[in-house]
């Protein structure tokens, strides 16, 4: 394993992994560019006129994008010390099935366009341009999301016994005659017209059916209502907490949350300047 | 009536009906599954395929789970002192609506797939898991709903009236030429339309129908925003009230409110420290 | 004008004007049936399968609720004094409106069923039933929308641009051939749209207006997002300034809002008991 | 260009681009007028009975008014001092807008419907009228947004990751055979589901395209509450700070928020009593 000396890992690393030197911020927008026209790249090659004209310009293109992931992947593998723990790292399974599925399709040619999952990778963005205001967002969201899961919980159970119930009924009353087939498509027509979607490619054909639809549209409004009114509720509720504890997270090492007037991570010692 | 005795029937009651020792835990658990298991029997056999592949194996699982719940049910009853008080209550009547529909079912076949109400014992769950947070929110919201009961009465006569204005209006306009066949469709047709759900099964044809259509929908989507407002507002009152007032439900007997400094229940004498 | 002398006359007018003796309690009971049976009639009547079973039934009872509404208007006419007031009163129209489509219908036979609007006859259900709290929340409602009506105007006035634009970009884009027959017709797809009614009888078709419906539904759901933060902010606002002065509204007169420790009406001294 | 004096250039100067004086008020109240009668003309244009009935009247008509907006362009442009910072102002632009589709429609028929453009100057109102309070609304809104420019930019980021993950994985398991027949259209078909829209011109057939569109659903229903939930909440934030530090912006030159007490503009003196 002597390839390459320690000074040049080190070298590596900080360009790779950190984003606080011109090379290693360099590296980072070259990334997302070639991430961003790699997503616009699959995207395009779904449409049958595009494939049919670029065809070999884009196959030699995904074996381009290929490669570079590929080597950017093992290269990342190599020179982490603590490779399990990147390995199973939220970035790390990323990167992995940025990969995997380009590797599948040589089995399952459908399957090759799971690669679009790569656009996943641009969450380094947060990261990487320190967009610490948005993560502060984002965790505001989430705390108010998670402040709020009890509610949610017996929100999304109720829901659940609504749909299982009236779907069933609604299989009795329509049948399969009318459209709905089975308990699992009456119950996925539940869930289209709860939720306002209304495709209409089922639609209640009989009087009673057209009844309980009635019910179950203004009940599903009134739902509508349940789950604005308390996120809401939490998001001031959770503003409020804020001001009175404003925390921060290291962006360093994903240390636990700060207090505001903390100037440097007391885990990995980064200075937290950089954040704001 | 002694083919047992009074010990093994105390000893029965606190098995079935309670779930503080080991036993009673293990049957609540080992039901919660078979209600779970017969819900996903019921909603698979309504899929002809499953039907028409598992038939026989379906229809003995049917019959177990149906003398299963039977024999449940007869225990209960025979087990229970009270036994009126059991019959008219909520699980009570839920639990024989989870048998009835299956006898019911040699009469009417179709009528055999309503046991999918079964799911609703599931909601023993709560009681059996002392869930006593999710509970807690559950009535937060109910308090809420009630406190702004006046509100969502005008809200929802507002609607009715017009539901049934337009209705008519629509019925004149675009009569059962254009599928608005009588002022009850053109009321399922307003209420698709109100609710945002819009199937598109009846949609208006003329220049007149289009116009009153979308006036309608802008008045629906103001509409929208009225419960949206005032569940939000209401569950910012209540939390307040909350706050002041903190107050639980006795598991055990179903009492009234007590305070949240209450130890005990002043009706049946249950500890709260179960509860929390 | 001396068929009834002067006090029948009174004696009739707080039968049928007032709902505090027993007498006048009666009458607006009974009168409330009739209207819901009325309407049950009218819907009922519009269904082809029931006007041809019970058509003759169906016509008697239309003359007979015609009469009776006649007989009420011309009576309620007579014995008030001041007939003007009476009659360009809100009440007074929708009196007049319930009889009118009847005899119109004489010309117009789809007219009849404009009858309908008999069922807002049924609001005075709230005066008659002293339903002073449903009218406070009523009231709190308008108040909440009136606070907010310069940002309504101002959110309905870019759903206006929004409209207008988007419909004649997408007439000249997708053009007759896609259902965009005229900008009228695009306006009420656009209408359909940003509302997420989404019928679907209209959809775009080429790629171009996909792209723009798709922008068009992703800012519909912003907009959505406003007024109800408007009205949810607003009942908030007016909850707290009710609280500060909490009025009512003599039932009596429809008098200017009383502070809410006032006992008579300061205008025809209406005791406020009967509100609450 | 010593065709009209100086004095004459000033006296249309405050006619046309002022609203203080008496012939300013009418000559922007005729503009107005112009605009909406152009507005609906184009409008009734586009509907082909119209045209084939009325074809030679609005040929007239819309040559008259494109003569209006020109000659009016042109003595604009003519008359103020800095032309610069009226060309590449935002009436600068719109007036352009409103006549050059208008020209280009000689080469290109369809283009010519752009002209309903020129609704947007009826922006021009709020100015005119002196609509402040309108503008203080608008500009409550818009602050309201601002302050949650980072929470919404989160929030769309999801929307999106969510629809180019979400189509991508439709576009493998629907495939073109059921009307998923490319990934952008498969991404339409996302955002038609998630901001709950659905025409149902694309809808999934297959067993597991359902099971993924009720999760896109209840998902996208969980995410409708998210936004409202900001607005709402930094509508009363932002409304908290209103109270402290009332401002208003200066309508004669658009110059930066001034305290609420200030009575002159700092920039071009102009007095704000004529705002409110």
């Amino acid at each position: 394993m002597s390839i390459i000396n320690q000074k040049t890992k080190e070298k590596l690393y900080s360009i790779i992994f950190e984003a606080d030197t011109p090379e290693g911020k360099a590296f980072d927008v070259i990334l997302i560019l070639i991430i961003l026209s790699n997503s616009i790249l699959i995207i395009a090659e779904s449409v049958d006129t595009i494939r049919y004209t670029y065809g070999t310009l884009i196959d030699i293109l995904g074996w381009f994008f290929l490669v570079i992931f590929t080597f950017e992947y093992l290269v990342r593998v190599y020179i982490i010390k603590n490779k399990m723990s990147y390995l199973i790292s939220f970035f790390g399974i990323i990167d992995l099935l940025a990969i995997l599925p380009a590797f599948l399709g040589f089995f399952m040619p459908q399957v090759r366009f799971l690669v679009v999952i790569r656009i996943l990778r641009l969450l380094r963005l947060f990261s990487i341009l320190k967009m610490g205001r948005y993560i502060d967002e984002s965790s505001h969201l989430l705390r108010a999301l998670k402040a709020s899961r009890a509610k949610i919980t017996v929100f999304l159970s109720t829901i659940v016994f609504i749909i299982v119930i009236v779907g069933s009924l609604m299989y009795i009353i329509e049948g399969p005659a009318n459209g709905f087939v089975s308990i699992p498509t009456s119950m996925y027509w539940a869930i289209v017209t709860v939720s306002t979607v209304g495709y209409g490619d089922i639609s209640p054909q009989t009087s009673m059916g057209k009844l309980i639809s009635s019910l179950l549209m203004i009940v599903g409004y009134g739902i509508l209502a349940v789950p604005t009114g308390i996120i809401s509720h939490e998001l001031a509720h959770t503003a409020k907490d804020n001001q009175r504890t404003k925390t921060k997270i290291c962006q360093n090492c994903n240390g636990e949350a700060y207090r505001s007037d903390d100037k440097y991570c007391s885990k990995c010692g980064a200075s937290f300047d950089q954040v704001n």
